[in-house]
């Protein structure tokens, strides 16, 4: 039978079900990444587990999101992460080497292999030729513990990239096209595959730029073939024997086609505030820019940082405009500083911020009030920057240092020739800041800050599941919005009954406070409920707030298997003009509950108002049990009991 | 007569007064500097001035304390000066230029000159033959107006450099030393000028190191010679022409001599948590170190980096320690892209911070709980790191450099042959990230934040000045203990009625609300009342309060200085123990307050408890002017009608 690309890589990985769209099928994890302000929960929870070491060919945890440290949480979790990798078998990327995705794609990543990780743009490593998957810290620790990860197959979408890319246009715009044309929904349970002549004009990080931001289109994840110029971008990192080679079978079938002209893609930018308003540049042409930032896992690259400096030499950026450039990892940082790169951008008057996700997720360089803010990033979600009045676009490097010289949002095709910058033949490599793990952890001590707090633990399923409807929230609630993660909130990323005093609290200033005096209760809500980051913490505050269940018109993948991991029920509306219906304080319940889900139809009951609604928990027969069993590590312990 | 280069700058700038110690002179400020955390709020008075030109040679404002940028709040603090030093003559220093010291050290101090700036480092200056001293942002603001500044004629200390220091010793262990010698009291009401034959043996940067730190002594200011290392400094910067040479006269009188024989110094560390509880550093050395922090105003020079640069070239940072550098300024860090030093740093293991405060104000980098942290800074008050329970010690950055090596506190002289800098024939100018004041600031339109809030204003003293006893404090409250300054309110600087909510919370919760309840009011303190930082925010926040004067045991001078300066009368108990016989919310009454501060003698009549308290205002005959007419401004406002 012919394969594609991801596929084969399913197939090759297939623990449990068949490899049909739809069905659950559960699939073996070879390497793990955490990032800082999710991986505490998740050590803390594989610890939970009991388990010595990690059963992973290869995990990782990095320090790239609290880095700012202005009191001593961060330093904390970091200490926490770094002796409890050292343990239990875990690499450990010490601050300032980078930023995770970047990082695993420089030293780590290798095509043919599965990752999941901690954090929602871990399909970058799909750039490399990886199946490559976001999920909840939970997850993550189950899959270090040797346990499989489950997913429902997903479509798997050709994406067939056709001619090659005009001057100053680059792989940004191509994934905006992709948002432009099937908006942050139409990834839904899809692998986006890219093949097509045109793959072969990309290197490995413009590959990976394009499968980072498929997280942006919902996507489980986007993946590349692993073909020749693979094998260069190894090779320069001394890695070639962790090439294979990895291409769709001839015949192989999708279940969904997309073409991309490269030639026709123009300059694109997303406008405030999602990644799929998006516009030609060359239509934003009279707006004045305040800030523009540079970096971020999307576009951080060598390459990236290469063409920045480029563009940049000679030349000075005007004072209206503040311009700051995070090269993405230590290797990038290192080589610019060697070239003369980092000089040239220096010189022109960029800030240099360290290589870390920094402004990215609001740490740091919030915009002025009303600001517009031009950035190589992946969201521009209102708010993320820490300036809720700013208007962020989305844009590539190239429009986004034409725009800083110009002080104006600029079509770069405007400023003159563009610029080529080759792959370099080596990347330079040391790793100094990558401490290996103990041989035999027996001896080494975990060292755990006051602010670690024990994480919520869910419970078994009562009879009747009931509360009153807490809040009613619109279409689209991210995950930010459920959990506020900020400069001021990610200290305590590892101190659960400290975060959920926010839950929620940008849709619902009382939300705390409303679930605490009624002991827990329900959350109503619209479509795409939980989209955006994988943070598992948008379950945990809810968790321990006492929130049984989540009605939604539709969820978004991760925070759905975050929720049931946690054994928050999440249904969905058969009717969704049942949502009109439903008043905030209403008192509803679930009777029978472990039967009706099993049943896979649930009738809640509006005791208020005396009218029932059909909801679907839509949900696998496992999940069904970790519902039933009070959550993933229940279910894990109780099926270590029975002998499984 | 013979004079002292101290004398002699300020003969040729006095304006009132006679140079005999002890008595009040006014002297003209030639330059004046400003930093983020104070500048706003100095603009915003300055402003209040109506003057439309600053009146000085040069005035600079520098952005460079609150660079994290995590809300909306810094960056329009940034803006608003941006644009106010655009129309009012002044030049602004973007963020990412470097630390304000560094920067004018660099570009514009002149030797001879008068430097007041709105930060306790400003003797920095003092490296390069100025008279720079730290103050309120009110007092920066007047001499930006043309005004003068006041202060008590200091006594002149020699301190004479005899020999040359060792290998492995730095300037940082000579400033230790003194400190050592003479505590963080010693240099009180004292300027502190150096001389001798050792003083040609240390660089501009190096004599600034010393001078910064002076601060540390509670010295007015200290300063160096102008001479030939001047002249190089300065043509080096291409600024010969700035220079002038300035020396003592054969037979000038100082008021103290102290001697240091250089060749007898050793490396030196101030212990947790004072920078006069200094040590010789190997006799720290079996302390483990967890975090190095190599940068600040006091160590963060071309030769400093450059010295840490070779040190690490080659090595590897052990696994344990986090070593992150601060270059001072984007000339530093230009240079040391440039001739591969920074690259040695960073392939070492180093994290590079952005050329700013950072870490030596709380500003990132907090350690972990109970760490130890060596930093090259110049205070180590306890928790200011943002760590309450961090150990930090203050070093040189060999020490610092030599310990992030070896995992433990190093006396350098242990890890081998000491490493030679030699100071750049030219430094690397290029200053487009200073931004020249418009020739005509007319059309500037000066961009305020919504969190930029009107400063509160006084008023002109009214025939009877009474009101509640609001709170009744203890000995040693501190202006931290008045006006809280932490990584939360540092963005709020300025929004004084937001900071209000804080005034006096640590020491009484309720102090804010019960102001306001009783629509303002008296206070009631011990002894040294306002004690520590100079921050006038200490004076404004009760000035929004309504606070109308404290009646104290004993008063911090500075503090006492901003109260005055916003007309509250600060009033001196003559017997002490009529403060054991107010109590909280007793009514007091001031009857015929001007006439009463003019003769020197003010009593207090407690309308509650029917009695009466003498007390004393201990105030000059212009303070005495300045509590009548409503505070500084309005003094300023008054004298400008009557022609003055």
């Amino acid at each position: 039978m012919a394969y594609t690309v991801a596929q084969k890589i399913i197939k090759a990985h297939l623990v449990k079900g068949e490899m049909i769209t739809g069905l659950e099928i559960a699939i073996k994890i070879d390497q793990t990444l955490t990032q800082d302000s999710t991986g505490t929960m998740a050590y803390l929870q594989f610890e939970a587990m009991g388990i010595n070491k990690v059963q992973t060919k290869k995990s990782v945890a990095y320090i790239d999101h609290n880095i700012l440290q202005t009191g001593p949480e961060n330093a904390d979790d970091h200490l926490y992460i770094q002796t409890v990798a050292k343990k239990h078998g875990i690499y450990f990327s010490k601050p300032g080497n980078g930023i995770c995705h970047q990082v695993h794609l420089e030293r780590f990543g290798v095509p043919g292999g599965t990752l999941l990780g901690s954090d929602s743009h871990t399909p970058t490593g799909g750039g490399i030729g990886m199946i490559a998957i976001g999920a909840g810290g939970l997850d993550v620790a189950v899959a270090m513990g040797g346990g499989e990860y489950y997913i429902t197959m997903p479509k798997i979408v050709k994406v067939e990239l056709l001619g090659k890319l005009s001057p100053w246009v680059s792989a940004k715009d191509i994934i905006l096209e992709l948002l432009r044309r099937l908006t942050v929904k139409g990834g839904v349970n899809r692998i986006f595959e890219y093949a097509g002549e045109g793959i072969k004009t990309l290197s490995v990080p413009e590959r990976a730029t394009i499968t980072n931001m498929g997280a942006e289109l919902g996507a489980t994840t986007s993946i590349f073939p692993s073909d020749e110029i693979t094998y260069e971008f190894l090779s320069a990192q001394n890695r070639e024997t962790d090439f294979v080679e990895l291409k769709a079978d001839a015949g192989a079938v999708y279940d969904e086609t997309i073409q991309i002209d490269l030639c026709t893609i123009q300059p694109l930018a997303a406008c405030p505030h999602s990644p799929d308003k998006v516009v030609l540049v060359s239509s934003l042409k009279d707006i004045k820019v305040d800030q523009v930032l540079i970096g971020s896992c999307t576009n951080s690259s060598y390459v990236d940082m290469m063409k920045v400096s480029k563009i940049l030499k000679g030349k000075n950026i005007p004072e209206e405009v503040s311009l700051s450039i995070a090269p993405g990892s230590k290797q990038v940082l290192s080589m610019l500083s060697k070239n003369g790169g980092l000089s040239d951008m220096i010189d022109a008057g960029a800030r240099i911020l360290e290589s870390a996700c920094g402004p990215c997720i609001g740490m740091g360089q919030a915009p002025s009030t009303d600001a517009v803010s031009l950035r190589t990033f992946n969201r521009n979600f209102k708010g993320r920057s820490g300036t809720v009045s700013a208007n962020v676009y989305i844009v590539s490097p190239e429009v986004a240092v034409a725009s800083a010289l110009t002080g104006y949002i600029t079509d770069p095709r405007e400023i003159g020739i563009a610029i080529k910058v080759d792959m370099p033949e080596k990347f330079t490599i040391n790793d100094n800041l990558i401490i290996s793990p103990a041989e035999d952890g027996t001896d080494i001590e975990i060292k755990r800050g006051p602010n670690i707090k024990p994480f919520p633990k869910a419970e078994k399923l009562k009879e009747n599941v009931g509360g009153k409807v807490l809040t009613k929230l619109q279409d689209n609630i991210t995950t930010d919005d459920i959990m506020p993660s900020n400069a001021k909130l990610l200290p305590f990323r590892s101190n659960i009954p400290y975060l959920a005093e926010f839950c929620l609290t940008p849709c619902d200033e009382n939300f705390p406070a409303v679930a605490k005096e009624n002991g827990g209760g329900i959350i109503i809500a619209g479509t795409n409920y939980g989209q955006g980051s994988s943070r598992e913490h948008a379950a945990l505050a809810p968790l321990y707030l006492g929130i049984k269940a989540v009605i939604a018109k539709s969820f978004a993948r991760i925070h759905k298997a975050n929720l049931i991991n946690n054994a928050i029920i999440p249904l969905v509306f058969e009717n969704t003009h049942d949502y009109e219906d439903i008043d905030v304080m209403d008192e509803l319940i679930i009777e029978d509950a472990a039967e009706q889900i099993k049943r896979d139809v649930v009738i809640v009951r509006n005791i208020t108002k005396g009218v029932k609604y059909k909801t679907l928990p839509e949900v696998t027969q496992r999940e069904k049990e970790m519902l039933i069993y009070g959550g993933l590590i229940n279910l894990m312990k109780n099926k270590k009991k029975d002998g499984e």
